[in-house]
């Protein structure tokens, strides 16, 4: 049965998998301390623009948020996300696990008008959280309550949308203003490069941000996150940090041939940028066919209206994900697309939709 | 350069791969809910004479090791363990940062004498379990204190060691008179339960502990751990525990294809064998020379004393683990044979020995 | 210069006091183990009508609450509150720090139109929690989400507003059906039960919650707060969870003097009726004066909207606290009558609004 | 009943009653915001010669001990302590609670020889602390290991002995050598101070600690502790991290004014030299009666051995702590005296001994 659940469904590209056959037996030593792994951070940081940076590989993406957060917060500091961020809504409390609250603001769009939510959904701005920011300084004392200590965001956002330059400049600006460090989530990275409808690279991401990380579990990998700070990590002594997570891999190297191979030749951005076509191809025939979008996403992630009796049905040939009631007699699904779906797959799908 | 450093210098074994080839573009469920990981746990669960217990897989040993200890322990109880161990030594406070305190009981086996050293080291014993238990209930008020919620031992031990069934049953007896679970850490399990100078079997363990995990990154595996509960996990959601511990793989089923393949046809315990063949060779090797051992192993790891000149001269050639300081011009190292090790690896580091 | 900014500014009743003299000498056990703890447990149990409930004495509020929610909450799970609620918005984050997130329900009444302010501000209500219930239960997978695991409600709220009977009737009923234990943060009680417009006794609340507190520093105590459970403590081991949290106060008996002496011949409803009468002399004269009010609070907090020319002045001459702006010119000021407030304070007072 | 089981059965010094009826209406500003809490910290800084140093005030030890640390120390490092520290025994874990391990270095005078164990039982010393911080930098890789990131005296210690001088400057050297904060638990420090055998003043201790406080809650007050930064508090926010813990008091001016009155014409000197004197007193009269010592305490706390048959008796008539069984037939107990004990209490007990 073919499945549009999610982007993690498949292994790895198979240079990926190549690679760790031939490397298999040469001894490597652990934790990432490795060649492999600073080849891997050599192409990216050069890749980012940042030479001076640093860069790690962690195994998944709660892992990865939850160990950044901590490396970035004082202990009566939170983190300031969406509501309806990853961090915020779905990794089961991990940033509270380890200490923090999540402090959030209200995402734009909550309104079920399609133009509307398309462009906001998921997304926070800057003059929202400058007002945040102005009102907890402001307000006479604030002593009792929470300090903001970093702004968390996703790009893409967990609805498939993106940030323009422009919204990145100024939540960055905001950022600075008040020197609070801006970490992006980039589980799905490389579908926002590669969409056909954004105007931000990743020199520009790593020029607003002061961490962010390339996801890879989503994009071609078999698992890990490359993380990246761009001016350096803030802590002296990260790999306690890491370990004390439980997020250090023994064979760090594993994730170094990952990203490596990915960052060999632009492979990351060919193989994201396959997704994109398939999910523009996806759009096309969902749209020929009168579907109607929950959203407008630019990615990946295609969110459509369905109505309950057609789900019956094609839950029995095709995968998805359920992401919400829309009325009482239909419900919004969640298709996406990947570094690996094929014209084929998309109208196999087509042919149960 | 060889190197015998560790048991976590080489990839996965083979048929592992291969499987990973086979299954790439084979689309699965997320987090472990799909078939090949209950198969996995199905097989381990048959092997471990444990049909009604719950096998889960997560990636690494120190994230195994905290998550487990938080799904045991009450907030106001703290882990039993020897000093030397694993959580206690050697995991940058993870036990702590999950807000739970290590209790340690000395190991025997402090002097260096080879002897002594070499059968009780980084082990605890029934007795002094008792007595530890006899004081903390007996003496008046404890409430003040840390109660011992959990008691954790490795088998092999850091320092290679076993336990014999008589020491486990009795520890086992100990902890179910004062209804503390018992957890046996076995990251290293399958070359301890084929030592050739063992008495205990993968059931016996299932028998005598409350849970314990084994260890697939240094036994064959790329990664991951199967962690059993003989008589089931005691908490009603161990989702989001894992979750928020950061440590659920989103592509689960890698870790279930890695299991099923070690648990089909006993090529784990065939492996495992392997390691110990060659430990014993090494071993042979090793005493034909002269060489002191700093301890007497039964399992891969072996710890020997060497002169710190030949240390030096060492060093160019063959990797291996810097243990101790022995005295003013001598060091303890630790040489570990793993699933693929082969004789003419032994004989290439004999060598330069 | 007198003040009303809160029902926090003075020591305690005169009779604390002289108990505390007369009992300064007498040798007593620690930690609460003394025999006047023990008079006070059961006149409150009494009170409460709850024979076989457990009350124990901690030093304040922010502290009680943490201490209480890790008691209720598993590791997984968090505690739902209205977003105004005091471990929402103004406790630093010490339930975050604990391990656990607060999950709020917006609260009702966020127009400032008076009337609908007065009734719901600072509640939660049945419904909404229903609603919240059913949703996280109902939408397929939720164990990537954080747990409902305790519910907070405060009475009086944060805002001097209070439950009906009926309406704590409802949320206990859906806490019931949804076996999630429902917590009440008394830390201005006596004002909640001695308001003209309440139809909720202490006994009623008893039988409602799974544990409350009564306040103590708030009402007449130069500190204190009596947690009653009634139902029994849901912990084999709650002093070592207190004495964790570094609330278990050396001298325990401190706290059971002084709610020995509020629980003696109603001592303490008859203070609280005090702050209540003295609140409503100073709604009728700030009425007369034609001041608007904030909301409408029937406790001892009054919110009233001030021009920002008046509050100058009246800052020179009397305590406040400052609520919030309430628009350019305008801004919105709390003022708390108290279990000592005199008639003369409230004539003091009107002086210079 | 008589009872010298600790320095904590009575109320306080009648002054601070005195002065808390006095200030019982005076309205104050909350949160140790006030005037008083002011006044109190400059006395204590004035005393201390540290003019240019932070004070604050807490309610108890077990809060004052994790509220440091916590400020002290990054995630992930631990703190160094006496394996028979306060921290490390008898605080339920309070300070893994918040995250951190307590790194115990095996206190000296293990042995019932009196002498010995006399002079150093409760204290580390300067080698044995530089020895652990040689060996953690020195050996290789020490990533995988919680890093000390400060270290925990307690002066007197839990066993009522003393560091000299001599072994104060030492242990501050090697602090300062590895840049570690020296922290010190003066939960009963003006008995230190006033012992007959002690040559540390209160100068030297803020000249060669980074943070320490002043007990009151054992000395005279009702509770509190007078955290001193002699170099300033190492936290731009405290009083957040302070509140997230639970200790932040709302009537804060009650510590103040107890620490204010204790340090108003060295009150707080001359109580804690009374109960050295009843000390002295108590061992002439024990051992005219031939008791035998546990240890050698120059402080308040005195440790004796005494038949089983002799404790039954005693305990009709006396309050004691039981300490620790000697042998099979004795027992060691605690006798403490305090700043309000008498000659007469002296007389009254050894009637019973």
């Amino acid at each position: 049965m073919i499945s549009f659940a999610s982007d993690y469904t498949k292994g790895a590209h198979p240079e990926i998998l190549e690679r760790l056959m031939e490397n298999n037996f040469d001894q490597m030593p652990g934790y990432g301390t490795d060649d492999i792994c600073r080849s891997a951070a050599d192409k990216i940081k050069e890749k980012c623009g940042c030479p001076d940076g640093d860069v790690f590989f962690l195994v998944g993406g709660t892992q990865t948020n939850q160990t950044i957060i901590d490396m970035l917060l004082k202990p009566y500091e939170g983190v300031v996300a969406a509501d309806t961020g990853h961090i915020a809504a779905h990794e089961a409390g991990a940033i509270e696990f380890s200490g923090h609250k999540v402090l959030t603001l209200p995402n734009k769009g909550a309104e079920k008008d399609t133009d509307k939510y398309g462009s906001d959904v998921g997304k926070i701005n800057a003059s929202d959280l400058k007002k945040y920011l102005d009102t907890f300084y402001g307000d006479g004392n604030h002593e009792h309550m929470v300090f903001p200590g970093a702004v968390y965001i996703s790009h893409p956002t967990e609805y498939g949308t993106l940030y323009t330059k422009k919204e990145l400049t100024d939540i960055s600006a905001v950022c600075r203003e008040y020197k609070i460090p801006l970490f992006l989530d980039g589980a799905r990275l490389g579908y926002g490069l590669m969409s056909k409808r954004t105007d931000v690279t990743m020199k520009d991401i790593a020029s607003y941000v002061d961490v962010f990380y390339i996801g890879g579990t989503k994009v071609g990998a078999l698992f890990g996150e490359a993380v990246v700070f761009p001016k350096g990590v803030p802590t002296a002594h990260p790999v306690p940090v890491i370990k004390q997570h439980g997020a250090l891999l023994a064979k760090g190297w594993l994730l170094g041939i990952q990203f490596d191979t990915l960052f060999t030749d632009d492979l990351y951005f060919e193989i994201s940028e396959n997704a994109i076509e398939m999910a523009e191809l996806l759009k096309e025939r969902l749209t020929e066919k009168g579907y109607k979008f929950f959203l407008d996403s630019p990615t990946n992630q295609q969110f459509i209206i369905v109505s309950d009796d057609k789900l019956k049905e094609l839950s029995q040939n095709v995968g998805y994900s359920f992401w919400e009631k829309y009325d009482d007699t239909h419900t919004v699904i969640r298709l996406a697309t990947d570094w690996a779906t094929t014209e084929e797959d998309v109208e196999t799908l087509m042919k149960f939709l």
